[in-house]
């Protein structure tokens, strides 16, 4: 971890302190040659193992606001998001690094907090901070490094989904986009009981490192991504990078739980959400459909859930839904825009 | 790369695009098993090697000013500086991701030369672009984590100088400084002949790889640190994580052709240039006195030149100036104020 020019004031705050203090240099966590407090990390890679790797950005106003996540949020999401990249490869995450620059309005406390949360998602993972730096900026901008492992050749890439795929998802939909919705409306202190799960989805999304693991086990998985900009664009994303077509069955994706309720209430078509939200990081991805019921099995046996809502086709790129009979509907190609309705 | 929410403008201009049209996925550089454009990259670390990893973020107004760089320059001193902490261990630079934060005053043109300036350093290691994303901020915000590798165990730490050392220097000091003086006093479209490589050392710093390379194979170098943020504050750095005492002969370091005349003219000291000035990426370090000679004589080989400026004792932790006879000057501990004077 360095000190960078331009961040004395960080150096007063003493926040580099409390990061290097926390994995001192004479610990020794495993793979680590030479953490942070150098040039530059040394970590060894495991024999048979290639390396994954993958930067992600959040910027506040852009991607988060101080009224929709607290600061420990902050740091759980953003570390969140570049873990899920690992996931969607089906590799295992190891370590990271932290840029952060940093404006006059955010304090010591609030920095640490930032920190803090992305110690408890790395600490349930068992990763470990090896580097970074700290900046002065107009606004706080976070930008993470993580590093991982895969086995040698074995890293699940979402161009290699074929016709005649199953289509499948890790995890229920909806309710991050739901849980921002309500902040958006309400602000991060008026949250009520029953509204506290679509909050938690949007403020602590989990990473699906067991079920890429899993699915890079698996050993058949064709396709893989995470879903980090609603279940469209990354559906769009397989068809494009694979040159296939997919149908999808809407009624056969799985809706989080409180969503349909709360849509109802607002009067919206949570549907929406799914199609169209961000950063809810379940796995979507594809199979050979000989294999559905044994890759389902074996998400069982470990306690995880599954579902298939589609399947594969060759013919025109696209991403389409079924309809009664051989109608399909088209699904337009948008991403997500966080704040812009 | 990946596109990510909150940078449809980038979308538009097409820089990914262009970013990875320029490294296609059906070229496969070597040690790269899957590029931009998935949710991570996946890379080979070469066996018998341990990866080094380091990032770094530069900041519009704070780091650089569109007044003293071109969008060009940007790009290549954002990697130079990361490629710099990998030359610092002793390391090979392989890899690197690139996070881009874009305001709205930075044209598509502008994002393309920013680019352009890092493959052109890139180029001349050989590294490739493996990923990064790119979004929406107030200014401009560039982090770049470079991966790089070493020999197991041959990293070449800060922490390692030992009392009978001898301090030495790969190249001269202070021309960065004196152009970036001339550069907040004139502009960077000011330039006169006679200021053009003291500009340039401002501009296009060159990271010490081939350096870097020779002083791990000697094997016989105990500390490295790269001269990011002056030399007062890198040999400080040595002092206390390696808990010795350094004494610099500032007679014996070498100046920037030039600076000295440059100084004389605006009637400034230019040794505060050397010690408090930054980012000139030469490397600062230690070996035992015994083998100074040898040292000399590998660089001399190899067509590159090091300097001989002080040497390692016990005592009181500190960085001091040689004096008359037994007199020792204590050299103040300051960073690099990249605009504060």
């Amino acid at each position: 971890m360095k000190r960078k020019s331009g961040s004395e004031r960080l150096d007063e705050f003493g926040l580099i302190r409390f990061l290097t203090e926390r994995q001192p240099d004479n610990r020794s966590p495993s793979g680590v040659t030479i953490g942070p407090g150098d040039d530059a990390a040394v970590v060894k890679v495991t024999d048979g193992m290639e390396l994954v790797v993958s930067c992600d950005t959040m910027v506040e106003h852009v991607h988060f606001k101080k009224e929709t996540l607290s600061c420990e949020d902050i740091g759980f999401k953003a570390l969140a998001a570049n873990i899920s990249d690992i996931a969607a490869m089906g590799g295992i995450p190891r370590f990271f690094l932290v840029s952060l620059g940093v404006s006059a309005d955010w304090s010591d406390d609030q920095l640490k907090a930032i920190y803090n949360g992305m110690y408890e998602l790395a600490d349930s993972h068992r990763m470990t901070l090896i580097g970074g730096d700290t900046v002065s900026a107009g606004q706080l901008v976070l930008t993470i490094t993580v590093l991982g492992e895969v086995e040698k050749g074995k890293a699940l890439r979402r161009s290699d989904a074929r016709p005649g795929d199953r289509v499948f998802v890790t995890g229920s939909l909806g309710g991050a986009s739901a849980g921002l919705d309500f902040l958006l409306k309400n602000g991060k202190d008026q949250v009520v009981q029953k509204m506290s799960r679509l909050v938690e989805a949007h403020q602590r999304p989990v990473p699906q490192v067991k079920a890429g693991r899993l699915l890079n086990q698996a050993g058949f998985v064709h396709a893989l991504n995470d879903i980090s900009d609603g279940l469209a664009s990354e559906a769009w994303e397989i068809a494009e990078s694979s040159d296939v077509r997919i149908v999808l069955d809407p009624g056969n994706i799985p809706v989080f739980p409180g969503v349909e309720a709360y849509a109802r209430e607002q009067n919206m078509d949570y549907m929406d959400w799914i199609w169209y939200g961000g950063e809810e990081f379940q796995l979507i991805g594809t199979v050979p459909a000989t294999q559905e019921k044994q890759l389902k099995s074996l998400f069982d046996q470990n306690g995880l859930p599954i579902y298939f809502i589609g399947r594969v086709k060759s013919g025109e790129t696209a991403v389409v839904l079924a309809g009664t009979g051989k109608d399909e509907h088209p699904l337009p190609r948008k991403g997500y825009n966080h704040f812009r309705g």
